[in-house]
């Protein structure tokens, strides 16, 4: 799992950061990558990424403001003109659908893919033997979602030293041992798939959230998350403001990640009052209470493994 | 009279073109610009360009196509957010209001300025004292406009010389006289406007076309302008190609220079498939048959004057 971030500003484009876009990168895992929010200037981001279009497999929109979603169409549309034919889902807040709908009617071309999409609920959106993928609303003045990227557990190493001092001899089916199935060697002797297996290994989960005030359930979704992807539109300063326009500050995004027991935080979602070094400031602001906190730029890239 | 290309690629970014957005600059003129078209990305070009959202007059519309359009919600949204008070017309073909109509629903904090959109019948679209706008349906595989942007004369030189040797002392009434008004001088003396102004001051006139296949609607409405700035999204190895898809070659371009006897062409909306080197391929094409060629670039600024 890495974390790319295409997009890092807030309403406007700057020289610095473009508009909300992230890829979770699922390269090992899947072969592919999704993309969480499309802001406008997505595809041209991807032009200067590792990004392929035609390994995009999911969309997920977090709220439906133009800074997260005028690149989306662009994005639908290069994906057809360059000709991939592997499907593609969408999942976003009611409004989606329609949105998505009045592009294809303008486009007229078509699509040389089958497009899914799906209007989310809160609970389990997603869920395949890899990947569970959670959604649940955030406050924000339109419905706002966070995702939550749950891979699953994976079974534990083989262990070949036990194997070979139970005088075991090396066989194809151990494969199938390792993926967690009993076997029955041509002895006629059973193995037990715990016996020979370590314990399983953990999945990681990484959280990502749309436009939001400090809310508890951001706190609920991102339980003891490996990653916290949370906006950081102003710093402490600005609170009030804030709070009014439905947006946190740095001093929120790391309150929140403290309270969740995350491992690590990455703010996001800078608005273009703050220059380089303000950005910066903000990421102090977060560190002074959540010391693993990353500031997001543009294209930066994070890697999500065991530490 | 200046063109500030800001975009000038065809149906998919590359790294080097944007999509099609033109400022037509009339800073001195007016104090203020146009834009003819505004493919995703506009506003991101225009971070990086000397032109600002509050000096946005008025933005034309060639045709419905996304590489055109996409990038018109993030300038009004951008506008707005800036806060920009002052009124913007929007031109364009049937559609246009609805494209609009719901961004804003989508946008809901509203617009800072009023806004006037206007769906376009070929003819003049606009006239004031110093300007006329026409509009002439194209050959596109949806209804393309051009539209030709023609100055009008403007007064002549005030002729010092031939007041001073008629013994006419300096009179704040000279202003007058010189912007076509007959005077009477405190003596009673009358002076008349023609025997003291040199002829008028010829007023420029630019042809900015959308995408099109070659037709005479473009060679009559691009007659003796000074610059015609018309699509070439293929080279003339790609002629049949060009045509089935509602475009035109370099050579095409260049013919329909010829045809119209205009001054300069300048191509622009290359496709994707034209790398730096294969561009200057289609220039020296065009050149070949009409040698006072330019090629597009984005941020490419070209001064519209007396040569």
């Amino acid at each position: 799992m890495n974390l790319y971030f295409l997009g890092t500003g807030a309403s406007v484009p700057t020289k610095q950061r473009n508009m909300t876009s992230i890829a979770l990168q699922l390269y090992q895992e899947r072969g592919t990558f999704f993309l969480i929010d499309a802001g406008e200037g997505t595809q041209h981001q991807m032009l200067h990424s590792p990004l392929r279009l035609s390994r995009l497999e999911k969309i997920l929109i977090t709220h439906m403001h133009g800074d997260h979603i005028l690149g989306l169409p662009g994005v639908l549309g290069s994906r057809a003109t360059e000709g991939v034919t592997k499907p593609l889902t969408i999942y976003g807040p009611p409004g989606i659908q329609s949105f998505i709908d009045f592009f294809l009617t303008i486009r007229k071309s078509g699509l040389t893919y089958p497009l899914t999409i799906v209007e989310v609920q809160p609970g389990v959106i997603f869920e395949d033997h890899k990947m569970i993928i959670t959604a649940k609303q955030l406050a924000h003045t339109i419905p706002s979602y966070g995702y939550r990227f749950q891979e699953k557990d994976r079974p534990g190493e083989l262990l070949q030293q036990k194997l070979k001092d139970d005088g075991i001899a090396q066989s194809p089916l151990f494969s199938r041992l390792k993926a967690g199935e009993d076997v029955t060697l041509p002895n006629g002797q059973t193995l037990h798939s715990e016996t020979y297996t370590g314990p399983p290994k953990r999945g990681h989960s990484v959280v990502i959230c749309g436009d939001t005030s400090p809310t508890p359930a951001v706190i609920e979704l991102a339980q003891q998350a490996d990653v916290l992807v949370h906006e950081s539109t102003y710093a402490h300063h600005e609170h009030v403001k804030a709070l009014q326009r439905g947006h946190s500050t740095a001093s929120h995004a790391a309150q929140t990640a403290l309270a969740a027991k995350v491992k690590t935080l990455i703010i996001t979602h800078i608005s273009a009052r703050y220059d380089e070094n303000a950005s910066l400031q903000l990421l102090l602001e977060a560190r002074s209470l959540f010391p693993h906190t990353y500031l997001a730029n543009d294209h930066f890239s994070y890697d999500i493994g065991d530490e």
